[in-house]
């Protein structure tokens, strides 16, 4: 599909700069620009690249004055990175949605499929499970029995879905991730473990978004529950009887132990991990690689391991490098002094 | 199925108090309590839900007394968790067993197959492979060639099992688990890396739990060990030649680099790393995201990178906050000091 | 197959100590040695196995010199490990190779495959995809739409390729290992979050080996590279827009922000976390468990969180443990030097 710039500036109600008829086709970083091509300029320190890009038009804040001629169409908007998102997705909504029942799925008799299903090649449904409308279900996908899967979701290849687990409307799982394994509960015996049967479930809500290979555990009684617009990076683990607040995000390699329970709206850098039973408010801000050893109020920011103030975490580093200077220093301070005092 | 009050106090050696008939026939949170469930109560902080709780039957320690009338029947027993748990496994083991084999495996005609056992859709068992008895292997699981896999093993979707590991009985691992991938062996040269084939294999004993996404390398020769009892959480990292002793116990992401040996009956906290070749000795315990950069002898407990012992680490953490002050006390007692030397 | 002491010194240019003709068929561990087996002895602290091993030939550096008599044939080469690796790669590169479509396999009759390829049972090939020759797609893997395999690859089971990624000639990924997952973009609104769409792609160049379960996620535009000879472990996290560049090796759980471009022949220990939108100079070797906030110079050997030189590192840790003796000191001298003031 071929765009004017004409056509383009009415979406994003910006102002054509130049030939308002140059088309484009697809999409490419300012720095790897190609005729027929729509790149955007949002951060300043990349203005250089716009003299020199070979792209049809360039989205620009309306702010920006060239230094030189440019040779692209600009389209001038409010917030370049903004229009260019939603140019984005509306080229992703224009494109077909997969249908169909694969003849290698293996849907369970008595599993109930939704209209206007995809259903890959060697994907499992189980006993007494339920999908919803327009849903994508990728090759390899297993599902367990007694599932429930809202409508207009997608599942990547190899995704697991273990039984009883429920999903709602618009997620998206990506591969390899994994719903509703056991919660991790032993009780130790004298020759061993005995293994705490994990009965609960694992509730996950509407437009909640998982990366690759994460695991979900099932909880020991009651549900696992990520709740709405959630979005979980790859590789990240959450423990049984979790709860995750609404809008709370997570990047990769976080790790969660059991019961503790996110508020709404909180951002958590990458390798971050929480304590158990922990309860922690909304809004709370988390450096990456931070530890988090128990409760936390909301509407703060805090970094490192145990986490705290990020200003005393970055000015106590800085001090840490000088410990040994510190020490030295003070022992000599203590031989001064103890010389004066024998005076 | 139903159980009453009665019935279950026979079983877990405890005294009913209240209505001795009245039944229950699932298990339900104290605070998500509902008519025909049984809940427990351990924790006496979470003891005024028992007012109000819609739950028929409450597992309590021998010690409680209510202070407030109690509309559910009481069950008082030594350990109300243990208890619990009990009844959960008995539950668990009455379920029937899924068995047969589904059309879809494809399973290599020189492989050995138990009796009782369940292999379901799109499974692939590999040449001279065997199965033990009542061994569950799940939808899209992968077997190798000369496997080894013994009885009452339950395998969840999407494993992979290289080629020549052993496991022995009652061995679960979780989703997406990975066990003989190559150990990360490479050598220089002046162009890149010799990759080192890595020869060896994977042995895991009875009943060993491992949770989803957990990846056990095969060692370069000989056997990475996983011993009798080992339960491994969800995105666990065992490198080559690594053994971990009985009734260990890891949380999730924990990584244990190439040839480290842990002792018996330890247990680590979530995120932990090892560095390779350490000796690890018999029940040390290792609080969350550690660093354990050697060898550590067994029975104490440690925290931190690089690990120390708990009250040195939280007691100089305390400290690490007041650095900046410090420091500039030291300054200003310097300049205190050379005044006076003045004088 | 077997191989004499004589054949084998010819291949590693070694020189026999003891019966030339004696043959071995398989490898051991020098401490798990029997007859017919080659061992090898490299670092001396082991020296004492080479008495009593039951092991038929012994690789041992040339300047060793046994203080006891040995039952086994030595050959004595430069480099014993070195050695011992390439006898290894041989063997390896001896064994049949796989070849062969398998009945179940899933092949969009679009793709082009190439010569001697083998596709395992309910692998899945994509529309328009390409896979060169001698490439092993072993069982479940599944690979999507307009994707470009090289020659002589090796997938293992459940490898995930999403569409349009690129893959170069002798790629090893291991199981359950994910390229091209969507990068981890989402922009706020008022009630959530939209998602920004990935539209870029993954591209993987030659001689690339990645472990289990890792996950490299595709770029919002253009494509995450992966430069050739670049070994990543298991678990590994790799954002969108990232570069790795030549011969650069990471340990298992290392993840890295979006945008981040690290130098060649890097080498990076395990969990070390990469902040986003950094560059990363060649040659920089960094510690197990970093963490690296920005850039960095190449050259160079860092370690901690957030990383520093070594020497530095590891001395101020040392003081760290005495911070509260430390306090208690400058406490104490702050008391007398106010008493000696007053004076």
């Amino acid at each position: 599909m071929e765009f004017s710039a004409n056509q383009i500036a009415q979406v994003v109600s910006g102002i054509v700069v130049g030939d308002e008829n140059v088309t484009v086709s697809t999409f490419a970083k300012i720095e790897e620009g190609k005729l027929g091509a729509l790149s955007f300029l949002g951060n300043p320190k990349y203005a250089h690249y716009i003299y020199d890009t070979q792209s049809s038009i360039i989205l620009v804040n309306k702010d920006f004055e060239p230094e030189h001629a440019v040779k692209a169409t600009l389209i001038k908007v409010d917030n370049a990175y903004e229009s260019l998102a939603k140019l984005m997705q509306m080229v992703e909504q224009m494109k077909p949605k997969k249908k169909g029942i694969h003849s290698t799925a293996v849907i369970d008799e008595s599993a109930t499929v939704g209209e206007d299903v995809y259903i890959g090649p060697y994907a499992v449904i189980g006993a007494n499970t339920t999908i919803g409308n327009e849903t994508i279900i990728n090759a390899h996908v297993t599902v367990g029995d007694r599932v429930k899967v809202g409508s207009n979701c997608i599942f990547f290849p190899h995704v697991t879905i273990y039984d009883d687990c429920q999903l709602g409307n618009e997620v998206v799982l990506h591969a390899g991730t994994v719903i509703g394994s056991d919660g991790f509960g032993f009780a130790p015996n004298e020759s061993g473990y005995d293994k705490i049967p994990q009965i609960g479930t694992v509730i996950i809500e509407d437009k909640v978004e998982i990366g690759a290979n994460t695991c979900i555990d099932r909880s020991t009684m009651g549900a696992t529950l990520i709740k709405k617009g959630v979005k979980l990076d790859n590789l990240v683990q959450v423990a049984h009887n979790v709860e995750i607040g609404e809008n709370t995000v997570m990047s990769a390699q976080v790790g969660i132990a059991g019961s503790t329970k996110i508020g709404d709206w909180c951002m958590v850098g990458g390798q971050t991990g929480f304590a158990g039973h922990s309860t922690i408010g909304n809004k709370t801000y988390i450096g990456a690689q931070s530890g988090i050893p128990g409760n936390l109020k909301g509407n703060q920011q805090v970094i490192g391991t145990p986490a705290m103030d990020p200003k005393i975490y970055f000015r106590s580093w800085g001090v840490f490098k000088t410990l040994p200077d510190m020490r030295r220093d003070l022992i000599k301070l203590r031989k001064d002094v103890d010389t004066m005092k024998n005076k």
